[in-house]
């Protein structure tokens, strides 16, 4: 079950990377059932709190009425980020499903334990590495093109410019 | 200046208390001009995110029409949570200047400090105790009266109820 959900979340991941966005997705389960879904939209809406995470969960507040989202899954295809981790103990989420890990930011597993610190008022059963492989993928390759894409636009530059003879 | 905007921050803070919400308040500074003011709204909206701080970097995107906030200052009656303290790195907001600690739930100094860890992609200049008796005095005072109301409706409840002779 979790990697059916997952491919929903890399779905959304996908959408982000065709809209020039970072490739990071998420839905959100309640009971077995999707009540949000979302991209990263940072660059679209230019609105820092825009991560896929903070928008499932912004939306998943609306259907259920509540800012405690009990009895939900949290499906991500990126180990959240300090905001988004932070937002996951804000709502109560009980439980965090994500594929890759995240080594710059991550606020999971790889910098900081959040989900998992007794000091504060709530802790997440938190399942890692589910559709890792896929999930990290889409974000090498997108980096991969970025990368591409500037080497190119700086030579296109160089061959623009008038030569000193 | 800085007791000015934390004034402006605590009226906010007041406001939420008012409402019923717990009492923090945030200003958001751009070049000496505030662009932005809100109260924590989180019962009223239903919404995990509507903290006071998470209100004004929303508007702050909008009024800057970006998702950096350069050139800005963060005002906020109370120490950050790891939610707050994750979008205040998200939007790469310069600096931050609250009022009382938060033993419970801070992420700026009492449980983490989030915002000097040069792990991640953007630190803060940080200011503290700014205003920290009015701001801290307001939540005890809140919390007071909670109990207080609590305990009257308690005593309400067992007045009601039957006696078994």
């Amino acid at each position: 079950m979790h990697n059916v959900f997952m491919q929903e979340a890399i779905r959304e991941a996908q959408k982000a990377g065709d809209a020039g966005e970072v490739p990071i997705g998420a839905v959100l389960v309640h009971r077995d059932q999707i009540i949000a879904r979302a991209s990263n939209l940072r660059e679209t809406t230019q609105n820092a709190l825009t991560h896929a995470e903070m928008l499932v969960i912004e939306e998943g507040c609306k259907q259920l009425g509540s800012w405690r989202l009990e009895d939900t899954t949290l499906y991500v295809t990126l180990e959240p980020c300090p905001m988004c981790a932070g937002a996951i103990l804000q709502s109560r989420i009980p439980r965090v499903v994500y594929g890759a890990r995240d080594p710059k930011a991550g606020c999971v597993h790889s910098l900081y334990t959040m989900l998992n610190d007794s000091r504060f008022n709530h802790e997440c059963d938190v399942i890692e590495g589910i559709e890792a492989e896929a999930c990290g993928e889409l974000l090498t390759s997108f980096f991969r093109n970025l990368r591409e894409q500037k080497k190119l636009r700086k030579q296109a530059l160089q061959n623009e410019q008038p030569t000193s003879d």
